[in-house]
C-alpha cells in the first residue's frame, strides 16, 4: 500500500467533491482504479480516509456518495403548532407493554409469548413455502385469501350449537392484526363521539383505538366472573350505547372466562338493546384448564361480531387476524377496512393458513397449553411465597397473565423503577382501566422469556413491595 | 372395494351423526377402520359419501366434522340498521382498478404492474432468507426496523440538494402500505370536516381515504404540467386549508411530472400559507424517460410529508412503505398509526430491505425502465392507430398509465361493457376525480399482463370507441 498515493486520490476527490452536489454518487472504485493507475487497495483506502473525515457515506451494494453537509441551524417547526391545531383527541401514550426490554432483564411486562412458546419450526416452513408460492408475487383479494376465510368461518362455525348456523366464509373479513380491527369497530359500530361500553380494566389496546376514533368509554366492572349482566343491562339502558367491547374468555388483563349464564345474559341485554357485542377473542389459543367458547357461536342473528387474531399464538410477523360479521355491519366493516388498509399481504395469510391447517398445529396446541399451566403455576406459587401482598384474586384458567391486587397505598411508579432497577420489568395496571384505576394492581405476564427466573423476580417484587414502595 | 361394507359403514355414520352436535369432529379413519373393521379405502369411500351428502365436511389436515344443519329461515339484519344509522359519509364503491380480471382477459384497468415487471427472483430469496431468520419470530418496534427506517431515509436524503438537510432515520415510520398512510394523515395533518386541496383528476385511492375519515376535499386543476401554482395559492386563501395532497411525480392518472418551477412555486405558497404537502411519491421507481424528483428532499423545515411504497415495485405481497415527517407533526403521526396498526410485519419489513440493498436491485430497475417505456410506447402507437377517437394529452414520462381523453358524449359505462363483452377491461376514468369528472377519460394501464394484445386491446376499444359508445 503506498500512503503517498492514496493521499493523492483523497485530494484530487476532494476537489471533485466540492463542486458535486451533495449525494453525488462517486465514480466506481473500477474507474478510480484506471483514472489514478492506483490498486484498488490504495483507492478503497482512499475512500476509507474520506468516510472517516465525514464528506462521503457508503452505502453497501450501491456505492459512495457526497455527505451532506451538516447545517448547524435547529430547524424551527412552529408553524406545525398552527397548522396542526390541539389535537381533538389527546391519545394515551403507548402501553409499557410495548416497551422493548433490555436483553438481561426478567421481563413480566409484555403482552407476547417467548418465541419458545411459537411453532418455530412450522412458522418457519409455512414462511419459506409461501415464499416459493404464488401468494409471494400476487395481490390478495381486499376481504382476504378464500381459503383462510373459510378457514375463521370454520373454526367459529365448531363450536356453534345445533339450530344455530355457522357463519360463511363471504362474513370474515381478514386484517393486518386486530388492532385495525379494532380501529375499524369502533369506527363503523360506534362512531366518534358515541358511547360504548367496555369492561373495566380492559384491554389497553382497545382503550387507545377508542381514543384514537374519539369513542366515548362506558366502564362496566369485571372482575374474575366477567362483568355482572344487570351492569350491562343499566349501561345500555342508562347510554343509549349500541356496542359492548368486551373479552369473554381470559379477559385482558384479569384472565376471567364468562361463566356460561353470565355470557347467556349478557347476549340477552345486548339484543334486547339493539346492540353489538364486539367480541375480542384474543387468547383462543391459550386456553389451559379451559377453553375458549367464543359466544358469536351461540348467535347467527348478528349482534355478535367476532375478532380473532393469530399474531400473538402464531408469530408476532405474522399480522393476521381474522373478523366475523354478518349483515349490513360486515358491509359498512369492510368498506372501512378497504379505506384503511386495502387488503393484507397474501404472503402472510398463506403461512398463517399453512401454520394453523398443518396436522402438527394442533400437537402445538396442546404442548403449548401444558407449558403455559406449569409457568402460570410456577409465577404463581413464587408471588405467593416471595410476595405474599400481591394478591391473586383467581388463578386465570387461560391467556398469559396474572393480575395481582397490590394494597392500596402502594406508589406504582416507584414500584416499577425500583423492579427495573433490580432488573425486573413489570407492567403497572393502569393502563388497563378505562378510567381512574379502582385499585394498585400488576400485570405480570408468565409467557415471557425465563420461567427459570421466576423465583427471582417474585422475589425483587416483594422486597420492593415491602420496602420503600409503600407510601402509605 | 366394498360397496355394502362401505353403505354399512355410512348408516353407522349416519346414526352417530343424527346424535352429534353441529360442528362435531368425526372419529379418525384409523379408529373407523378398526371398529368397522374395514379396509381404509373403504371408510374413505363412506366418508365421501358422507360428504358427498352434505352432512360431513373434510377440512383438511384437520378431520371430518358434521355440518350445521342448513336452516331455511333468512336472517332478519333490519335491527342493524337502528343501530347502525345512516352511515356518517358515504364511502364511494371501491374502484374497478382493483377488481380481479378474469383469467383470459386484457386487462387494462389495474394499478399493479404484471408479475414479469417484478424482481421475482429478488423477492422469493429475501422472503425465503427472512424467513430463516429473527424476523420471523420477532415483533418490530411500532416506527419500524431501524435498518428499514435508514434506509428510507437515505433514500431521500440522496436527493437533498446541498445546503438541505436530509431526513434523519428517527423521522421515517414504516407503515402496512402507502393506503394507511393516506387515512392517517388525512386524521391527523387535515381532520374531519377540515378542508384539503387535491389534484384533479388524482389517486382514487386518496380520495376514498378522504371520504373515510371525513375530510372535505377542495380540488385544483391538474394537467400534463401538474396544477397552475397559482391556482393552489388561491385555493389556500380561499378555504383556510393546510395541507395540500399532490403526486408531483408521474401523477396518477395523468402521469405528469411537475416541472421544476412548478415545484419550487407550489413548495413556496405551501409555505407561505403555514400548510402541509402531502408528496405520494407512488412512482418513485417507475421513471422511464425522468427520474421521479421527489420534492420532499428539498425541504427540510417540515412542510413536506412523503410516502413512499414498496408495494407496487417490489411485490404485492410485500405491504411496505415509509413515511417522512418531521417536527411535531411526526409524533402525532406516530401517534395515531400505532393505535392504529401497533406495528408492521418485521418479516415483511426484513424482505423488502433484502431487496432494495441488493446490488440486483439497481439492475433490475433499469431494466424495468426499458420494459416500461417499450409498453407505454406499443399502446400508446396502438391506440394512435386503432383508436384514434382517443387522445393522448402527453406521453408520460413514467408511471405506469396512458390518460385518455375520450370524445364529450361517449357513454363511458357503455363503452367499458362493450370492451369487457370483447375481453377488454378498462377503467373509466370518472374515479380520478374527486369532483364531477372534466370530461371523458379511460386510464389504461400499459404495465398489466399481455402486452402483445396491445394492439387487438387497442382494435377493440377503437370500435366500441366508433360504435354504439358514443350517446350523442
Amino acid at each position: 500500500m503506498n500512503n503517498s498515493s492514496s493521499d493523492r486520490i483523497v485530494t484530487a476527490l476532494r476537489d471533485w467533491i466540492a463542486s458535486a452536489p451533495a449525494g453525488a454518487q462517486l465514480p466506481s472504485t473500477r474507474s478510480l482504479v484506471a483514472e489514478h493507475g492506483a490498486s484498488p487497495v490504495t483507492v478503497q483506502k482512499a475512500l476509507r480516509t474520506l468516510i472517516g473525515q465525514g464528506v462521503v457515506e457508503s452505502r453497501p451494494g450501491v456505492g459512495t456518495f457526497v455527505c451532506a453537509p451538516r447545517t448547524a441551524r435547529p430547524h424551527d417547526y412552529g408553524w406545525q403548532t398552527s397548522a396542526l391545531g390541539a389535537p381533538r383527541h389527546r391519545l394515551p401514550h403507548i402501553s409499557p407493554a410495548m416497551r422493548t426490554a433490555p436483553q438481561d432483564a426478567i421481563a413480566l411486562h409484555s403482552g407476547y409469548p417467548d418465541k419458545e412458546l411459537l411453532p418455530e419450526r412450522l412458522v418457519r416452513t409455512a414462511l419459506a413455502r409461501a415464499s416459493r408460492g404464488d401468494a409471494a408475487l400476487s395481490r390478495s383479494p381486499a376481504a382476504g385469501l378464500p381459503e383462510l376465510r373459510s378457514w375463521f368461518a370454520a373454526e367459529l362455525g365448531a363450536a356453534a350449537p345445533a339450530g344455530v348456523s355457522s357463519p360463511a366464509a363471504s362474513d370474515v373479513i381478514v386484517l393486518p392484526g386486530s388492532q385495525s380491527g379494532l380501529s375499524s369497530l369502533f369506527r363503523t359500530l360506534v362512531g366518534p363521539g358515541n358511547p360504548v361500553l367496555i369492561e373495566s380494566p380492559s384491554y389497553w389496546g382497545a382503550i387507545l383505538a377508542a381514543a384514537q376514533v374519539g369513542v366515548r368509554l362506558v366502564p362496566v366492572p369485571s372482575g374474575p366472573h366477567g362483568p355482572d349482566p344487570g351492569d350491562v343491562d343499566r349501561a345500555f339502558a342508562r347510554t343509549g350505547a349500541r356496542a359492548f367491547y368486551a373479552q369473554p374468555s381470559f379477559t385482558n388483563p384479569t384472565g376471567a372466562l364468562w361463566p356460561a349464564a353470565v355470557a347467556e345474559r349478557v347476549l340477552a341485554a345486548v339484543r334486547r338493546h339493539g346492540a353489538f357485542l364486539i367480541e375480542d377473542d384474543w387468547a383462543h389459543d391459550f386456553g389451559i384448564d379451559a377453553d375458549a367458547a367464543p359466544l358469536a357461536a351461540r348467535d347467527d342473528s348478528g349482534h355478535v361480531v367476532y375478532l380473532r387474531s393469530l399474531t400473538k399464538s402464531v408469530s408476532p410477523s405474522i399480522r393476521v387476524a381474522g373478523l366475523i360479521a354478518r349483515g349490513p355491519a360486515r358491509d359498512r366493516i369492510l368498506a372501512d377496512t378497504q379505506a384503511e388498509a386495502m387488503y393484507v399481504s397474501g404472503l402472510l395469510q398463506a403461512a398463517a393458513l399453512d401454520v394453523v391447517t398443518h396436522p402438527a398445529w394442533r400437537t402445538h396446541l396442546r404442548a403449548l397449553r401444558g407449558q403455559l399451566a406449569s409457568r402460570r403455576d410456577l409465577l404463581a406459587a413464587a408471588i405467593a411465597e416471595h410476595a405474599p401482598a400481591a394478591h391473586l384474586d383467581a388463578v386465570p384458567r387461560g391467556g398469559l397473565n396474572l393480575w395481582l391486587r397490590l394494597p392500596d397505598h402502594t406508589d406504582l411508579p416507584r414500584l416499577t423503577r425500583d423492579c427495573e432497577a433490580e432488573g425486573v420489568i413489570i407492567a403497572a395496571g393502569d393502563d388497563w382501566f378505562p378510567a381512574e384505576p379502582t385499585g394498585r394492581y400488576l400485570r405480570l405476564n408468565y409467557s415471557g422469556p425465563n420461567p427459570g427466573a421466576f423465583p427471582e423476580a417474585a422475589r425483587i417484587i416483594g422486597s420492593a413491595l415491602s420496602g420503600s414502595a409503600l407510601s402509605g
